[in-house]
């Protein structure tokens, strides 16, 4: 590794230029590469179908043989690729010109695997990070674009200025399994509110609204009613569930009273009736005047 | 209905003073009555418990004996209590003294009810909104808050500049069930929603990770994968779900890696397993390249 990427990265604003090779050239892994070298990176590529490196080269990014020439090329390797188990598979032939490098993995995975992949790069002499992309194609390199990092600070702070101009970095621990722990927690946020808009819609559908004019005035709810979820955490961080205003009492029956609505206008209420149930378990232990976080503790 | 209080509402936006009456001054009648006095209204007030009433009479308001001297006293009558069996119990008294005002039940409820008590002011002489109110006491009249109204357009509009003061009134349809049906709707998005918070917590927490630190993370990124919905809402409207991106194959599989990797946590996955059942439904009814707002098909 040079003395010049081990320098540049932290406390600079134009960083030197850094060589960086991107392995997996998905619909992610493209615009990666591209805003490396829009930040005048010297860049390296390698995808399975090559194809897909073509506009790339086009703009001055140089195509590697194989993974392994690839890896030799830069001091640092991101990879982004179907999945942990691709990652490995493009890796082993690779391990001889590991050792030196920094490794960032940007593939979306979940913590164990995340855990072994960093063990065994680590293993050959190579630093690992591992990172989960907050950010579609399009929103990279955007101001609401976001990055989570763990696994080796060291290695992470040293590309950070780089790493930065994909999206805002943030480092959430030394231990690998970090960033994956935190996706596997903000996706099923994601999915949760996915859950909820399906049921906006059916609802909306049912009663001959379209799903665009639902989801306009949804939207413009949503963006309100996230403005109660730190209270709630602090709640919930606290242990102190006091409450002067919604409490579970009200929210268990104000459930109801939708799940029995959406009933009645046709439509399952699948995905709703578990948080029923949370409400309900936390008023028969006798909870009901407290506040509807306390609904964590039912979550089991 | 004096012709000053007709004619004003609309085209105007210094209204002249409308007499108002707000019954119920629980924590949302409270702050509706006192926006009301602040724009300068004549208003008047009734609450079952006298003493909520202090505070706005010291601010001019004035306190009716009953709910029928409160109906007799203005042209406009907003109602905000517990719910529609309160609403009813409380105006049944009043009859006599309702033809001729209109009625704005600002009460949160469901379609049925809110379409009878409709029909049974109507029946009274006079004129029924219904409203659904998206702001909490805080925030009524920022920006941010919203009020949905359906059923009679005409008094609506006949108080649209004063309604306008408590947040923006979006009005959806001349059916009086109207805005309870987007209430449903939005609310049940609202808890899918909380749901995706408990599990991201909940997940946090067996990682070691405090719910703030969560939260504020997943506040973030919620704010961004929101505006994913209306580009689904567009492809339900068209029922085309043809997709190059995010497909249910790639759904199914990635939600599956969290449910997965949420119990080897030692979490529970009730409030998410739900949504992962459509998308397997989809995917084995051959939709698997489509893409994932198609799991609307299986909300049945
Ligand atoms: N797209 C997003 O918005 C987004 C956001 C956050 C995180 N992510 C994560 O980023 C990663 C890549 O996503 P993407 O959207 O770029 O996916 P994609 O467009 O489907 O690309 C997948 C990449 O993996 C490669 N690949 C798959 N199987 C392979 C194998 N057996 N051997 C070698 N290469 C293989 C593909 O190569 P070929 O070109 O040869 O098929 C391609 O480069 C995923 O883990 C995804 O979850 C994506
Ligand atoms: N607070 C919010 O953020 C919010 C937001 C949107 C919609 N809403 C809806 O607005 C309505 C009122 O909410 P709120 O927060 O103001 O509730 P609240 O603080 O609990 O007040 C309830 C009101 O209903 C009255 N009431 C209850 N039972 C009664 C009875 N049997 N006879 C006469 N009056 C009775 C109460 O009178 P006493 O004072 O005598 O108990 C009080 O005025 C509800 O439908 C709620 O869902 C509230």
């Amino acid at each position: 590794m040079s003395d010049t990427a081990r320098t540049t990265g932290e406390n600079t604003t134009t960083p030197e230029p850094v060589t960086v090779t991107v392995i997996g050239l998905g619909n992610l892994g493209q615009v990666l590469a591209r805003t490396f070298l829009d930040q005048g990176h010297k860049v390296t590529v390698w995808n399975r179908s090559q194809d897909k490196a073509d506009d790339l080269v086009a703009r001055g990014a140089t195509l590697a043989a194989t993974p392994a020439d690839a890896v030799a090329a830069s001091d640092l390797v991101v990879v982004c690729v179907l999945d942990y188990t691709t990652v490995r598979a493009l890796l082993t032939p690779t391990a001889a010109a590991l050792a030196g490098r920094v490794v960032v993995n940007l593939t979306s995975g979940t913590p164990d695997p995340a855990r072994e992949l960093g063990a065994w790069v680590t293993g050959q002499g190579a630093a690992y990070v591992d990172g989960a992309v907050y950010a579609i194609p399009q929103t990279v390199g955007t101001p609401e674009a976001f990055v989570l990092y763990s696994g080796d600070e060291e290695a992470f702070a040293q590309y950070r200025t780089l790493l930065e101009t994909l999206g805002s970095a943030v480092f959430v621990g030394g231990d690998s399994g970090l960033a994956p722990v935190y996706d596997v927690a903000l996706l099923s946020g994601m999915y949760g509110m996915f859950a909820g808009f399906f049921q906006t819609v059916a609802v909306g559908r049912a009663a001959g609204i379209e799903a665009g004019k639902a989801t306009e005035l949804l939207v413009r709810w949503l963006k309100e009613a996230i403005a109660a979820l730190p209270g709630f955490a602090a709640e919930i961080d606290a242990g102190d569930y006091r409450t002067e205003t919604s409490n579970l009492d009200i929210n268990a029956v104000g459930l109801a009273h939708i799940l029995t609505a959406t009933k009645d206008l046709g439509v399952g209420v699948d995905l709703l009736a578990p948080l029923h149930t949370l409400f309900e378990q936390q008023v028969s232990e006798g909870h009901g005047a407290e506040s509807m976080s306390r609904a964590i503790e039912s979550l089991r």
